[in-house]
């Protein structure tokens, strides 16, 4: 047995955690930039909340609310300027994954005169500035992980970076904040959050200590799975998959992912499809490839998810999130070379050559 | 759900952890003290690999090598005044709990001009030096807990501080240092761990979160049972013990402990009963108190250790550690008192008044 657990995130979960230890945030600062895509922010309430704290607490703060899905460097570089010319002292980050994965960038930015491509080299001079992150959705997980995701379009795809300093400092986590999320991102950001425990737990940096937070998180999945299926999604099954989307998160965070992330960011960038459904269009026939190198894990995974075999993975995964859209044989060889160019491909359990990654995505073309 | 979540101790496990990751102590700063008790850091070989680390670094070091059984105020103190006169940046703790407990103190006390009473106002002017903390035994659990237990003569008890500043910066878990033990310290220990876990699951601040991590750690120490039974403990056992012991830590930093700890410190403080030891004699009369207020919690640990009922946990750790010795019905009117004080009695999920103290000793008293 030999492992590595750091999980240094402060993380604060249940419905009111603002306004019951918002005094927390008094000792980051006398500013705040507030980092966020700017809808799900006002509609989930957090903006509201976040902002209520800081107020009471006489911290000034300002907006930054133009972060787009999937965000590119231009994106963070411009997010970073304003924390920089405004002098924030802690960061706010507030949504999915975007906004979350955009504010850490912009926390190495505002105290680091680099160009954005520099923040892969995961070497700064100076520390980055505190981040406090409030997901409001439930499967990115990255309120709870160093890592920030960013759009490459120089190499096609999304890059991540990290270090020990970029992991948040306290993390928010109310499920209420999810609840103005349409059914389609609840489903797709789920599937998200089941594919970093899965990924997690079937991958080759998977320890025990991640195991045991992988396992849950499947389950919980599995619980959901009936209320996400008839889009019935109740406070408590809202609440069990902000908990299992943490729990993938700090899975993640030790293990990383393996190739359903990298091939999946393929979908994302060339298709706009969103992350989560991305991922999930691959599950199944991720666990194929996989199955004769970890047959007892993979079998653990559908017992946790009460499903019988792969083929009842592969039609609820298809009931929930729909297939893979048709793509041509260029396609396939171009996301299969982009594919083996991602550090988690590495890490998955079965070795994996380009001509692998294209065997998938053609069993996809149904 | 509402829960918080926040254990920022970066731990390495396995073997050779300390040759592997040594490097990390270069930014903790140019000069250390060790704290430890003597004996166990040199028969383990953690004194050795630490001062490798430190020396290939170059980093200065002290020896404080005077931490007893049960630290005292004087004895922390002490440790205190020579890490400040040294002008050490932060402080190895090596051992079981006592002097990874002690570490903690003297951490405080060099930097921070205090009487060691004044620790447990967990109110300090100055941020305490970083902390190193390398277990020899597998049950304290300190080294990923802000916790510092201490012996009050003037209180006739153990009472612990602690702060978010007091958890360790770094813990290194090599289960090869628990292997100079004696099989007596080492089925102690194990209880320990064993009452961490339990109780955080059984206590009135369990949480999800910390419910999987117990729930592990009450497994692993089933599945070292026969193992330590027969006293014939491998290199497997250690290290499952070794991380079971890790996980109750981390049970134990959220949760507290409940009335087994406050009252075991009686049998310790009064009568030099090793404190793993004081606890498993309490273990089965506390889950028969317990019973009907948490019944199916108190079946989910029988079965996770794969006993029968409450009876063959009885037998079962009377085996390991003996039998409560007698105490006369002053001591026992005296214990309840004393335990009535304790912190960790408000936590019990049963409310204790001291006649079910009373009731529990004397039970025992067989």
């Amino acid at each position: 047995m030999q492992f590595k657990f750091h999980m240094p995130v402060k993380a604060y979960f249940g419905e009111g955690c603002i306004s019951k230890n918002g005094s927390e945030l008094a000792k980051y600062g006398r500013k705040a930039i507030i980092v966020t895509g700017g809808r799900s922010a006002k509609l989930s309430g957090a903006l509201s909340d976040i902002c209520a704290a800081l107020e009471q607490l006489d911290i000034e703060y300002t907006i930054y609310d133009k972060v787009q899905n999937n965000p590119t460097l231009d994106n963070v570089r411009e997010g970073g300027a304003m924390a920089r010319q405004y002098g924030a002292c802690f960061v706010v980050g507030i949504g999915g994954g975007s906004p979350l994965d955009a504010a850490k960038a912009v926390a190495v930015l505002a105290v680091n005169d680099i160009e954005p491509e520099q923040l892969f080299t995961n070497d700064f001079a100076n520390r980055p500035l505190p981040v406090v992150a409030i997901p409001t959705t439930a499967g990115t997980g990255s309120e709870v992980t160093p890592y920030s995701i960013l759009t490459r379009t120089d190499k096609q795809t999304k890059i991540s970076f990290g270090t020990p300093d970029t992991f948040p400092a306290i993390a928010f986590l109310d499920p209420h904040y999810t609840e103005s999320q349409p059914l389609e991102v609840t489903v797709n950001t789920a599937v998200d959050a089941l594919s970093h425990s899965m990924e997690g737990y079937l991958g080759k940096r998977r320890t025990e200590a991640t195991d045991i937070l992988a396992r849950e998180g499947i389950r919980l999945f599995g619980s959901c799975l009936g209320s996400l299926r008839i889009g019935n999604i109740g406070p408590e099954t809202r609440e069990a998959l902000l908990y299992a989307s943490m729990l993938g998160g700090m899975v993640i965070t030790h293990t990383g992912t393996t190739i359903i992330h990298g091939l999946g960011y393929n979908y994302t960038y060339f298709s706009g499809i969103p992350h989560g459904k991305a991922n999930g269009y691959l599950i199944a026939e991720y666990l194929r490839f996989n199955y004769e190198y970890a047959k007892d894990r993979i079998d653990d995974i559908l017992a946790l998810m009460g499903l019988a075999d792969l083929d009842e993975m592969d039609a609820v995964l298809a009931e929930l999130i729909g297939r893979a859209p048709a793509i041509t044989g260029e396609e396939i060889s171009r996301y299969a070379a982009i594919t083996m160019t991602q550090r988690s491909t590495a890490t998955n359990i079965r070795p994996v050559e380009a001509q692998d990654i294209e065997g998938i995505l053609k069993r996809l073309q149904k």
